[in-house]
């Protein structure tokens, strides 16, 4: 007999089966990631700003590999989209792959000297990460923005660096349209 | 200004942009691959049994991960559908990810002691293969097998420990349906 798999991803990135875990995060939990904190503090707490979900059947082992899918709600805080915290990689060489899925999005990464970059991310856009790159995803549209990730199990997750400068850019509405800000 | 992606995933799986490569097997390429040597030798050596796709933007760098699709030919030799060579990874711990795109198929890994294990492919369907598993895809329906892969750049591929013996297993048509044979 041949058995069904124990995980699947649904056309909307939904992971369900085995070894599956999520993870919310509300505008609660965000704190001072935005740039406007009046607006910030106006706005519900409870508003989830992004959602994900991880396929996890090795741990943190050496050589294994995670899957994810991470859901950005649509919105703003003032004119600044909705996005990740982001993360550099404890283990700084590991790298990532991105894809998108569904929605309009930014992928915004930085070395380690603070220099970002900014990329489109669209249905079927692929994006690999190399190490030494954090790394955050920004909704710039009206619908959710889904993006699949496969990242090395062992890369860990350092988000102390990114706590007291954030990243040297911001995505915001200007014109009606996503602009680029310096954040130095 | 916000940049594109330099590479893409269709909703078939074909990549396309920066960084990609590919490699088509045909019949010519895989002598001693299939069980029934006569039918395979009746069959027009120029037929594609799979295609492979490759994103490289790493090289084989430790840290790194390549990211890929696989589309295996909807046919059989004799009894047997059309299926991938398979491998081991060289650096043995390597794990990899497979996923379900379109068509129905079988996953099948082997551990280095030849024990097998079958899986159903189908679109969505999310594999974990950890290291010390050889892995091959097989086509049991009538319309292209297209699988997304994600892996570690460094992992290496190893045919040689399958050029003798082959998997433990074949995946074969018996009363219109596909079975597991023992291959010992």
């Amino acid at each position: 007999m041949i058995i069904s798999s124990g995980a699947f991803v649904s056309d909307n990135g939904r992971l369900r089966g085995e070894n599956v875990a999520g993870s919310v995060r509300r505008l609660k939990d965000l704190p001072g990631l935005f740039m406007d904190d009046t607006a910030y503090r106006s706005m519900d707490p409870e508003q989830i700003v992004y959602e994900v979900q991880l396929h996890n059947s090795c741990g943190s082992a050496e050589g294994g590999l995670l899957f994810g899918t991470s859901t950005v709600t649509p919105g703003k805080v003032g004119r600044e989209y909705f996005m990740t915290k982001g993360h550099f990689h404890e283990i700084r060489n590991r790298a990532e792959y991105y894809w998108g899925i569904s929605g309009k999005g930014v992928l915004v990464t930085m070395d380690e000297r603070r220099q970002a970059s900014t990329v489109r991310i669209e249905p079927g856009s692929l994006h690999y990460i190399p190490g030494h790159a954090a790394h955050r995803i920004v909704n710039i549209g009206d619908c959710p923005l889904v993006v699949g990730a496969c990242w090395l199990a062992d890369a860990g997750y350092d988000y102390d660096l990114l706590a007291k400068e954030g990243f040297s850019v911001r995505i915001v509405e200007e014109n009606g349209a996503p602009a680029i800000w310096s954040n130095k």
